[in-house]
């Protein structure tokens, strides 16, 4: 006999999941429905429109991937590049690196530029980038980079990039939700986020957003994408009802109904609203950890993801151990340069309250203190 | 202000997905861990290992991969797929050319044997074809045809590849957990289902199972895998324990729960009752649909899913409307070249109870009849 499934109620402060509400868990668990029924089709359609909103976007090719947030990244790439295309990327961490090896497994020439980490790019390190590849068809960079906290200024990008002809891909897995993400007014033609950030959805979807433009690219394709699974120009039938709806794979239902009701908590708080307490909540956080003494890593922190350095003979994972176990709540380590070296405290979502932070400082005063 | 979310409760008797127990939706829902957790890891291995049961299989490379039954799929091809292998596929239905189409992306050279729909193959087909191909390195064929309902026997057809070198690939989408499934002992390499099936789960995961051969093509690649989200040479570490559980990407965490809830359900049950269920529900159907003047397509019908020509003169459409939309059954249309002759009525997991064909053949006898 198989145990129970008991799991703990954990407060999750680390890079994400980020804690879920008890409301979106009951849209979770609502009866399952076929993925052509009428009334799913319509909970699809509301779903991909509360998308649009919160990614500030008319594109009507904004739809939730049916995998975690790497099968957007990958969706964005097999779709807009062709064997042979030149690429830049920008990489200030994990996911711009990750984005590199997935631009080649697409077969592209990819120029990547690199800065040390925790260092976020200047308008000018970007200009320079499209000087020195006037052919590459596409540059991508990370809005949020999950591994060391840096936020990234898009303003701008995406008017430098259009001169030129490329096109501009995003990652916002860590900012959808809790940073401004104007996805029209900046220019971005392909974007890729999760569900289980600044959305407070458990993980599963990752909602992508392809404008007019990187739709023209996809169309004017000479070959197949390499993925079936992802590939845009049969997904976007059963999506935005081209073709009548036409069966591609089975979307995963309940997943889709708990994303429906995540967006519509986002647009009943208000981006602004939700942007501010972002804001305000990291504000709290920062004063906290600065008076235990604790620094930031990025230059220009998220609100979303707090990097600070750990201390200097302080054991990180046995300070994350106790965390979890005496007072169960996750923040995360170090990711690549920084394993080891740093913590990550997320503040993302439902798990940005006053309430939450409180609680992670006095827990983490303890730890570091006993 | 976003309506709330209320979908029927319908008798899902299509294709899948298949009617969800509540016992599934409540672990749905449960609270979410990180991916890293201690006890989430818990729960993932004994996932894994209750998957190893129903799959019949001491692969220790078993895991339910972050997408739904077409990501498994991927997942097969394009790990064990080198650009330029010959690879030979079984078509005899929508399938099996799904299959092409996903070889033929991978860079393949593919030999596609192709028979009428609604037939199955035979294993002298099979010989036939290895003799034909001798230097393919992989073999694909169709479980359980969901386009047709045919059932193929794969008893023998491992030995006939191994001889020869070859891997074998199953598709196993609508019969795990519904038709007996022997990986080890058929030869079975490389083989996904889908969760939304007989595993009476929402859909989301993949479950997927790769034999040591198949692992060791794997490890022998001069290649990368062409997708990084289905990359198994990564994936491994975090399902299997090796390198400590890299991260690689966030699990689909209450996915997990409800995947761990439908397997634990399948063998409280026991394999071999659960299979004579389904097959005493198919014969209970059959005999139902018989008496309706309706005849089953394939030669060899499997018990998960019975597909019936539509009667000459008979809108099918419009009777699976009125069956959604007065007893909130839902049936499936015919796929592909049945498309508009076809009904497709699944027996899956908790859908192939006594109550649920009896309730089925009635409202079908009335539609019909009025």
């Amino acid at each position: 006999m198989v145990a129970a499934l008991l799991p703990r109620e954990r407060l999750l402060m680390g890079p994400g999941p980020s804690t879920v509400p008890n409301r979106i868990l009951r849209a979770l668990a609502a009866p399952t429905l076929g993925h052509l029924d009428p009334q799913y089709i319509g909970y699809m359609d509301e779903t991909c429109e509360l998308m649009r909103q919160v990614f500030q976007t008319t594109n009507q090719l904004t739809f939730p991937v049916s995998g975690t947030g790497m099968a957007g990244m990958e969706t964005i790439l097999v779709n807009l590049i062709e064997p042979g295309d030149e690429v830049i990327v920008m990489i200030n961490g994990v996911f711009g690196g990750r984005m590199k090896d997935n631009m080649e497994r697409c077969g592209a020439t990819v120029h990547a530029v690199e800065i040390p980490w925790g260092q976020s790019f200047t308008l000018d390190q970007i200009r320079q980038a499209v000087a020195d590849h006037p052919q590459a068809v596409m540059l991508g960079i990370v809005h949020a980079e999950t591994s060391t906290g840096a936020f990234q200024d898009l303003s701008g990008i995406g008017e430098l990039l259009h001169q030129q002809g490329m096109l501009f891909a995003v990652d916002a897995v860590t900012s959808m939700g809790g940073h401004d993400l104007q996805v029209d007014a900046w220019g971005i033609d392909a974007i890729y986020s999760g569900t289980q950030k600044c959305l407070s959805c458990p993980p599963g979807l990752s909602p992508v957003s392809f404008s007019p433009l990187a739709l023209e690219k996809i169309e004017s394709r000479t070959t197949k994408s390499r993925s079936w699974y992802l590939d845009v120009s049969m997904l976007k039938n059963y999506y935005t009802g081209g073709g009548g709806r036409a069966y591609h794979h089975t979307a995963p239902i309940n997943m889709v109904y708990a994303l429906r009701e995540a967006l519509a908590i986002v647009v009943e708080e208000g981006l602004q609203p939700r942007f501010e307490r972002h804001r305000e909540m990291h504000q709290l956080l920062r004063s906290g950890l600065e008076e235990l003494g604790l620094e930031y890593i990025p230059d220009h922190s998220l609100h979303t993801l707090n990097c600070v350095a750990v201390p200097d003979g302080v054991d990180e994972a046995a300070i994350r151990k106790r965390l979890l176990n005496e007072f169960d709540i996750e923040i995360g380590g170090g990711l690549g340069v920084f394993a080891g070296k740093a913590w990550r405290i997320g503040l993302m979502g439902e798990s940005a309250s006053e309430k939450n932070v409180l609680t992670m400082l006095a827990a983490l005063k303890k730890c570091l203190g006993d």
